[in-house]
């Protein structure tokens, strides 16, 4: 049953590969080999018991079909999951499998891995947008070329500005993603009701520990405080949209009419079942469709925020498909649009022509400095 | 790089195989070799060629991963899909293939194919659960209940008013959903500017039979005219809405200071990883958090209503997606109320008690006239 | 403390003296007065009191303002309205009023007369658009432009093909708006937990008769069943997308280097503040913003759907805003593109010139057919 | 036309005159008097002119009414604005109004003006409420209560451990946002096509100065780089969704079967107008329906990123209107809670009692050690 024709055009595999179900269990067995190793090292387990838990959770083989069909069936993937670990280990480490952890710690700490790992793998797309854009900007920063607002013909500007605009708007967004995943994407451990109750008061030294062995910073539970995934979200969503900004002024300048930049030529990209002349912004349409799909994807996270009591029913539980979404799509506009801009092709005769044509001189006022300021600026923070 | 983990929880296996690569390629195979055949019967494709067409659609065997990868790469399914059509039929035949159409004519039709089917299954689901909170609505129509309001004891209800209610927001939905989609999940076919060039004229006759074939109703192209399947999805989200408004109201009465009603008590199902003693809402959770993810996908596709010109770059390619997504979590949400509404456990005994503590007395005003009322409008349209 | 300058621009005095506190107390006084005559007719209230209720609510002058912040202490509209009457009337009648209605049903029935007067409004200059429209397509609908896809040149077209597109999108749009208000602008009469509790089990009887005089359809209460709301919302918002859909086109085919329509030229309108020479497409900017605004707009009514118990917190009370909201955007929108469908020039020489300079021919297949068909479908249904 | 029936009860009077016709006016003739001023100082305009302009700012009257028809009309304020400074003083300064500008530098520094100041006020009913909940969160912290997780009785919490999570939610919001409007509520001045063309090379210099008089950072012009505004809409939505977490467990806890919490009593707040013996949470009402209100206009700031080149149509357009709304419902959701957190009444007997029937013991686990940490990490950033 799978499902890659209606996903897999909008993203990448290796984004695929981050949230799929490989990663999630090997993420999942990771944090149960690491909850009772922590606890072994804080005497709350014996240490033959972390070991045992520890050995199963590196060989363990699951079919993901019948795990998540089993995940439904339960209305969370911790509670088959934890048992296929304690049916197949001896009955004293089975007792202290998942020790003083609930669901949500484990459901919360793996996407927040996940995240951690999308966003890492977003920024190199990125950096190769921007080194490509500040390039391209840098070399035509006093290239008079035809300003166009409201869809009209304006006033003159130095094409480059244009591109380091592009560029300091997505540079901008991926630095406010990495705040926030640096800050947000965090551990989650705090057992039943958020207390660490059960842990002999160890519960922020086990903490502590997991974090460090999952590399995620330990921080305060927060099953039901969501603002901080709220605001990956949308830093995700912004980022897609500086995206689609660069998106929409390639196909617009890319019309028939205009020329004045086009997608890379690659055999095979852009053509139409249709029209064999036709060369279509396949790049630009995978940026827009997700600057289309995003913001409702953050509504629908923004929603969840006022969860109930210690622990929601139906909010957070909305959040983590939604959040892979966000990835998945940030993924395949960062991948095509990184091509675009390592490739872009820029008509010089055409921009000319048409500035020409529109008659309004070519006065490109602070252009340069501007463009200069652009680079020297973005990128920094 | 399976990714069920995220996703099967919230739908079901049956609306899944509705939307997956199998069912993908069914339909399009299906829609190439009969619009062969119908070219051919309208005498504009030889009837050799048409039985070439439609016996290599009939056997053709496609690995999904390799063709999704090639359609990301070209921007389009069709391409890569007709390509391999192309390379194992004879010339003859291979030039005639797919002729008169365009990739949006495949994906759209294939689309509305799988919106057909899909709002056939929903259709069952609902009729399991409002056939169950009719019985139990008739039942304990003059059962004196307590009615809150604002989250505030208000005044007695009759019990069944409740339930009564739920189902026809539930009817209401569904025969909504039953309208748009059989106005809407249409056929597509337009060719490559929505004009029906180059097939002599007989483009309407070719509609004709192709839609006659295909079980979907032939009309005037609607590239870039997305009204009806935003139709479509925003009835989907009302019916998922309804359901949920189930769920809310299951979800306050089963809380344990409350306690009147419960989900059905299934084996392995509403479990805690960390409390032996919970008995968790799942069907409820499930209903609930379809209910965050939806609005957000409508949003998304009503974004994409102004599409651009004859065809649209990024909305349209952003719909498919999402409607998957509604029918995929109103699938979930309409199996898990089924599952409750057949096995609803009602605590008489309770019902009584919160009634008798909040001393309002037993007037229950005309709660029976209305619940039949309910019953005998809603399901009639 | 007038809030015009962010709110005049994307709307019409029309529609925003359907929604005004004139409009509303209106409404709400109608909604006392026509009240307390249908419980007079049915012997629940003297005849005495019920025409000193119509007198007092026929008369009455309250300061909008005042009695905004109070309704904004107390939490509903309702009560100090309520009050206000009380104070002003024998004792004897103060009894009376409001007389087994509660807030809500005074809220939602004069919201549904709001909506059914804003729908009437907007189909008005819905016809005009549709009718000049109409007009143009007829004419033009041989006449071979260039038609475009994902923004790049496709293939030729019939000029009034595209034309007839918007309309038959616009005309559908405004076909479910009307269906979803007739069938969902309805009265709200249940009481306080929507029982009709305190009449005597004249309940239906009065309601019968409110509705008669209020010119909506009396249903059983509705006052956790929303959906026909959202149904309302959506129709609004999938109008605003056909409107926007046509904007989305002129301003495109105004481009400088396109030229083939231009907005009709009207003194003072499209000037720019830096640039003497530009003529900005300010009408389709008011229907772009619209399509901007209202997805999410129906994604926050559609959230609110799953509300709690007999009436929730939080969800309805969001719902009259954004409704408001949607009715006063479509109403901007349409008049701003009744404004343009009325006086849109075409430029016949450069749609002729623009399809000389792709060498894409002229062959526009099955336009004249299709505009004629299209003509005849739209509008009725 | 007074709307404020619909729109007061969501918000504040003081957040109303920060968005209203008057603050808007105040900013925008602030913004051409130190305009004028800057351009002075930098030798572009004669100090003559520049008196004159900052004079005629100073006094003049304007009906907002009437100027917003106009804008209506023209498609942006700017034109009639500028128009009517003009008509109003000598040649010589007219021909120098606005010298530079653009209508968008006006609008979106106007805007900024207002977002800051209503971040502001946002901070004052923040503080409020994190220093209540502090208050009582230390006070509460080993008080045993129950704690509930997917609406279930789950296991006991320390009844402060709650409320300091509300406060830290509220805290990193506020947080957030502080951090994205100090950054991103700038100062826009490009001039036409955003290059600052016609200054003679002194544009950056007069930014410098304008900004300086503002009080609003000079950044490179971004006026299709709308990421920081979608950053600052995400922040204030995130803060809403904060405070609708603490609004969703109030409302909760106060349900009459639990009555562990209530709002405070406030004669005239709260009633039923038609059951006496209500005490409806109207507090957390404003707050919840705040949280299904913001989530969508996110979404559609967010649609808007992708602007077409130097500046887009239809979606900065859309931002104004949305972002005022935004502020304005963050500003009622906030006095809501501050009053809320304030006097909140804590039924010390009921927390005990609900504990006690649940059988669940009183282990509280390590929520002491959690609050502690909770308010001293919460308000640092």
């Amino acid at each position: 049953m799978s499902q890659l024709l209606r996903t897999r055009s909008a993203t990448t595999d290796a984004m695929l590969a981050i949230f799929d179900d490989a990663s999630t269990l090997r993420h999942a067995f990771g944090f149960e080999a690491a909850l009772a190793a922590a606890e072994a090292a804080e005497g709350l387990v014996s240490p033959e018991d972390a070991a045992a838990i520890a050995a199963l959770c590196g060989t363990i083989a699951i079919d993901p079909a019948e795990l998540a069909a089993e995940a439904a069936h339960a209305g969370t993937l911790a509670i088959p999951l934890v048992a296929r670990l304690r049916a197949g280990m001896p009955e004293a480490a089975a007792a202290v499998v998942h020790k003083g952890a609930t669901s949500q710690d484990l459901a919360d700490t793996v996407l927040c891995c996940q995240i951690r790992d999308g966003a890492a793998l977003l920024a190199q797309d990125v950096a190769g947008i921007t080194a490509g854009l500040a390039v391209l900007a840098a070399r035509h920063a006093t290239t008079p070329a035809l300003g166009r607002t409201l869809l009209q013909d304006a006033r003159p500007i130095g094409f480059g500005l244009r591109l380091a605009q592009w560029r300091a708007g997505i540079c901008e967004a991926a630095e406010r993603l990495e705040a926030e995943v640096s800050r947000h994407a965090v551990l989650q451990f705090g057992g039943a009701a958020g207390t660490r109750e059960g842990l002999e008061g160890k519960g922020a030294a086990v903490a502590a520990r997991l974090g460090g062995a999952l590399g995620l910073r330990d921080v305060v539970p927060w099953h039901s405080r969501r603002g901080g995934l709220a605001g990956i979200a949308a830093a995700v969503a912004i980022l897609v949209g500086a995206l689609a900004k660069m998106a929409r002024d390639i196909s617009l300048l890319s019309q028939n009419a205009i020329g004045e930049v086009y997608e890379p030529s690659i055999p095979g990209r852009g053509g139409s079942s249709a029209m064999a002349h036709k060369r279509n912004p396949t790049g630009c349409q995978i940026a827009l469709a997700a600057g289309h799909r995003v913001p409702g994807l953050v509504a629908g996270i923004l929603f969840g925020l006022p969860a109930e009591e210690e622990r929601g029913l139906g909010g957070w539980q909305a959040e983590g498909p939604a959040m892979a979404e966000l990835f998945l799509l940030a993924a395949g506009s960062a991948a095509a649009m990184a091509e675009v801009a390592q490739g872009l092709e820029i008509d010089m005769a055409a921009i000319g022509r048409n500035l020409a044509v529109a008659g309004l001189g070519d006065a490109i006022g602070d252009s340069a400095a501007l463009v200069a300021q652009l680079l020297a600026d973005a990128g920094k923070g």
